[in-house]
């Protein structure tokens, strides 16, 4: 039985697990407590990848005290050596009486073997509490483990006319401050950022993360799309101001040597086939980026990548940023290629949430495709 | 000096004049209170046209008691004889001691009068509490009073890339359930209702009120821009099921004959030279439904009234509703014609309100032209 209590208890491990986010990939963000007589006497978080889990810093905490408490923890404890030993025998091994945990662990090495184990000697385990926000915070985790594919987030800033420019490529701030710094928290807390050639090309985006208060970001892998590999040498998404690395997919058809000057340059370079409409086969790419461990992707754009992602229904996630004006007709719409033939074939979101950024709004919800 | 108390009874006195919304038209909504030992011994509202102001209905609850007390009211007493006598001078005979104004009446006939006939009678008088609340809720009336033309609104439901249709002309609903029950509720509290020709054609629309629970909403006059004078003889809008008046407007081209055909069913067919792009004069549109008392316009569109109303800088403010849906490259976007040359000069929306509607997102603020 689900109490209220181990509902309070989870809410503190899920506020553990969140001050992973964006630092744990390909690793999910997971939180632990330890409880013993109404008190937390221990609790941690999972910091990064190859350290140690959120339950052995808890117990770690806890220590001895552990013995006869309760652990919540976010995700079911591990029952596989991976980088380190098994969670499941170390919170065995403390002597805890009963677990409590958020969701089962998707991964097909875990799905419940940590539980099983558990039990197996005699400690009692409750799971599912909080289940829908345990689950919420590993979105990109569950898809990666369980497809290969990164979650993919469509990210765009536009008019009260759903323009991305006020007159034609030409450039201009639309959105605010505000909404600017919420950008740079979700760069932040994503493996990598997807932007189009043509991006590039007019607003020649650094793609790095700048915090507020000169807090420290961790800049996302760059990932350019283009399919003639003709960006400029110049443009400041292959310059070496960031720590992260630049990928770059272009066709098949490019030749080699012109890859190869931009490997020299430490760029990344992978040539894929051509899919549907003539562009980049995205799936082939998506793959390819699961396969190097980005397990979370923020697309922003332009009009032609969202236009594709939408029509292959790539997207997972979206993040829609409108300021309060009115760019007008010669303004490039935020999408292009994407169509649909009326309300019931149209793509939707769903479980939307809006949220005022400053003079700007915020439109984020997941994608739902008819 | 404006104490907290006065602005405390102050809000009562606007909470009263809201009831009136929709109903005073050309009058604005006022609202009063009247207080004595800090207790509340009267209000009132004014309700209709050609019925007592706010404040008479207040000092007929307070009765005798009013002597000595402090009359609230939202908007400056008239000080003229209009349909009914100047409550200046029945606020005088009351023997309130003091009276609290929210806002001097923009009326050229009154603007201060009202004021000073209380001031030179020995009554204390403070103006300018709540001011810009108690203006908001009458910017109908202060335009109207002030400039002869309507409050103009721009109201319009669309996808989030900005389309009103999925796929060119086959029209299909889009915002939800609860946009709906807003939007008959802003219905019920304009004057007119505007369209273009197109709309009648695509959606052909009744333009009534329909509250909810079955309460009784007063339908909003039905205006048509239709410079060729070509909408069906069947169209809803021209139908008897609305006890308001419809009222066409076409081209000086029109045959009077054809004009005359619909005035002979009750119609109002105005005649007016054709203006900037060769549509209709869109500011003489609004000067001859201004003469004739209509101080607040809700223009539903379709995309090229809303294009056109944008470009000749008409619009005082906007009703935007957003529907969490995709509807792609084929949709009609909900404007045509106006465009911007830039950040600096495309038209804005300022004091910006996002109120969330069921699944939906609801943007309101005041145009602001540079």
């Amino acid at each position: 039985m689900i109490t209220e209590i181990d509902q309070r208890y989870m809410a503190l491990a899920l506020n553990e697990a969140k001050k992973g986010l964006g630092r744990t990939s390909p690793n999910p963000c997971v939180g632990s407590i330890i409880v013993k007589n109404d008190q937390v006497i221990g609790r941690g978080y999972h910091k990064k990848a190859g350290t140690p889990h959120a339950e052995i810093h808890a117990l770690a905490a806890a220590g001895a005290e552990s013995r006869g408490a309760t652990l919540y923890v976010t995700l079911e404890p591990c029952s596989h050596t991976g980088r380190t030993p098994p969670c499941c025998e170390a919170v065995a091994r403390s002597g805890v009486a009963r677990v409590v945990i958020g969701m089962e662990d998707p991964n097909p090495l875990v799905q419940g073997r940590g539980i099983r184990y558990l039990l197996d000697r005699g400690i009692a385990v409750t799971s599912g509490v909080l289940e829908p926000q345990c689950r919420q915070l590993n979105w990109p985790f569950i898809k990666h483990i369980t497809t290969g594919l990164p979650w993919v987030v469509m990210k765009a800033g536009m008019s009260l006319d759903g323009r991305i420019t006020y007159n034609g490529r030409q450039t201009g701030w639309m959105t605010g401050g505000e909404t600017s710094a919420v950008v740079h928290r979700l760069r932040d807390r994503y493996d990598a950022i997807l932007v189009g050639a043509g991006t590039v090309l007019i607003d020649d985006p650094a793609l790095t993360t700048r915090l507020p208060g000169r807090k420290k970001g961790r800049d996302a892998h760059r990932v350019i799309l283009d399919s003639g590999l003709s960006i400029s040498q110049r443009a400041k998404v292959l310059s070496g101001e960031s720590t992260a690395r630049t990928l770059i997919f272009c066709s098949v058809e490019v030749d080699t040597a012109k890859c190869a000057r931009l490997e020299k340059r430490g760029i990344c370079v992978h040539r894929v086939e051509r899919g549907v409409g003539g562009g980049l086969d995205l799936h082939q790419v998506l793959r390819q980026l699961g396969e190097q461990g980005i397990s979370s992707l923020l697309v922003e754009g332009g009009a032609k990548v969202h236009g594709s992602m939408l029509n292959q229904r790539l997207y997972d996630y979206a993040h829609l940023f409108y300021a309060p004006v009115f760019a007008g007709e010669n303004g490039i719409p935020f999408q292009s290629g994407y169509s649909s033939s009326g309300r019931d074939t149209a793509h939707r979101l769903t479980e939307v949430q809006y949220r005022r950024c400053g003079e700007d709004m915020m439109v984020s919800g997941k994608l739902m495709y008819r």
